[in-house]
């Protein structure tokens, strides 16, 4: 991806775009409460530099609740409850909403019972999946955050496409030292990079997909519509571990929710609804909170401060890069495409509201 | 590693190793219920065909006990108990039956709150992590077992070892199809199988690990005593998304249970006990037991059916060949290699019990 030059790209405000976010998602019939949640969410992923997960979702997610396929005013519930373990029934609702709640009463069990957890039946495309994560941390617990739908990789060995990226997501409590974010396709890349290559007429590295002929390719748009390659393997073969990381994501937010797997939806080809699993742990059994975020402190120090390989200027703690933007565009703007805005210019007219200006 | 031949190869049954393995711990101090586990734990790990951490590890580990480093009788206790939450200290009890007794509570807990977890401390070296996934899988749940240990492998960008090889194990039950069962390192690969090499006189490949000078290297002399590359990148700079497991798992295993971090264990030298996090998961939230069974079952078919790429003959589900291994090594016997029978017969010697016969 080229460097962003301030020539190509326009800044906005981050509160604008939190509030231009909010008044779509109104106008497409989201009460106001979690209208203004989905769009703080939405462009909190912005701001943290994942550009393929942001706001230019914003349009797609408008548009799947005018048409029917996302509800806008769901019913929420714990359909069942085994005290530290629930099933929370999404109703069909925006995903970022009803992941939300769902970390909500992982929360409130993880207080009772030391954690919480919540297969999520029914629910949307819940964005970025450190963002439920970032949530426990955000409450002083440990957060883990893994969602499967889609299908788009391919197992080792395999041809097809058969389980989605399935993102896994953890985030710890540190004090004064940016937090360790784990964001994590279980694919090479994420499907949405490989669509941002396409969309720019660029090629992708050999060993990210398969066409659908299941040969490895670099045209963007080959591997848009054939499958990725799992995890930690060879540009032939694909990973073995990818591909049981990947298995392990869709048996937790899947099979164990009721609703359909990847191989069930490739054979189906039913979109239905997506799964979730969330997770909040405390960290105060063997230390208070505040000693485990000063040990978590000295930890990411340790690392960053550690001997780089050659050619290497200095390490980075996984989710630094993205708290560093945060902070940044939180304070001086963020940088969106041309592009971007001109599509969502476009959304504005058409549930009109007022425009980015 | 070149495949096994008959001739190369001693076969025992596998209830001989068994009974072998007990009368080597029992030799050592253990109790006779705990030798017996922890020899059952340590040959299943051989049935299962994982050398690396199989029956060879036996004289190590009596040794540990006889010079004091691991504590025959330990008094494992719940030193924390948030409800569905346990911190467990492992009183420097061999890492097998710390971690079993430690699983024990959790399946407990997940009877009674759905799931139950386990940080544990003052555990020592478990052997592969899957064996506690394995347990809570047969009692009907789903089993994650972590663990965090040794100071072996690099962050991504750097040429120091800092952190353990950190495998996470995850099982799933199914009915009549081999399990789903993950076991990996989040290094490129485990330690244990660049010792093997080592052993061997075998080079290793390139992308394995790094020389002590922090070169990409092929010695696997070199590569043991050098750093461990993490899961999922180049060969020039190792993959940030194993670096973040990686730490992810030190951050369970370790800060949770306020256990020194592999950056900590590097910068002090002290090897100090292991830690590590064990959870069992109930399955019966949206389906029973029976039906998800039948659902695993289902999804393990459509992937092992499915298309495979070009030169591979069919798909394997993850765990499926060491299932297989198991089922055959159970009823034909377990292929050892003559240096381990030798090893074995000298550790006999030494404890003054009758050998392999």
């Amino acid at each position: 991806m080229p460097a962003p030059s301030s020539s190509e790209y326009l800044i906005y405000p981050a509160e604008d775009l939190r509030r231009f976010a909010g008044r779509c998602f109104q106008a497409a019939s989201v009460p106001q409460a979690d209208a203004e949640l989905a769009g703080r969410l939405l462009v909190r992923t912005e701001l943290r530099g994942v550009e393929s997960h942001g706001i230019r979702w914003l349009t797609g997610y408008c548009r799947s609740i005018r048409s029917g396929k996302v509800n806008p005013t769901p019913d929420i519930t714990v359909a069942a409850d085994m005290g530290a373990m629930l099933l929370v029934d999404g109703d069909g609702g925006l995903g970022h909403v009803v992941s939300y709640r769902a970390m909500e009463r992982c929360l409130e069990r993880a207080a009772a019972h030391g954690m919480g957890v919540a297969a999520v039946r029914n629910s949307r495309h819940n964005g970025a999946a450190s963002l439920y994560a970032l949530q426990a941390m955000e409450a002083g617990c440990i957060g883990l955050s893994l969602t499967g739908g889609g299908v788009r990789v391919a197992p080792a060995g395999g041809r097809e496409a058969l389980l989605g990226t399935n993102p896994i997501a953890f985030a710890a409590p540190s004090r004064h030292e940016p937090p360790f974010v784990l964001d994590m396709a279980t694919s090479v890349v994420a499907g949405a990079r490989v669509q941002l290559h396409a969309l720019q007429g660029l090629p992708v590295p050999l060993g990210w997909a398969l066409d659908l002929e299941g040969r490895p390719t670099t045209d963007a748009e080959a591997a848009d519509r054939g499958a990725l390659l799992p995890l930690g393997g060879s540009v032939e073969l694909g990973g073995h571990k990818g591909f049981a990381l990947g298995l392990m994501v869709e048996t937790l937010c899947n099979l164990l929710s009721g609703m359909a797997t990847g191989p069930e939806r490739a054979r189906t080809g039913g979109a239905g609804g997506m799964g979730h699993f969330l997770m909040a742990l405390r960290v105060d059994g063997a230390q208070s909170l505040d000693d485990f975020r000063d040990r978590m402190d000295a930890n990411l120090r340790l690392l960053r401060e550690s001997a780089p390989m050659e050619g290497v200027e200095r390490l980075y703690t996984p989710g630094e890069i993205e708290w560093r933007k945060e902070r940044d565009r939180e304070a001086n703007g963020v940088p969106l495409r041309p592009a971007t805005v001109e599509a969502l210019e476009a959304l504005a007219s058409e549930l009109e509201v007022a425009g980015l200006g």
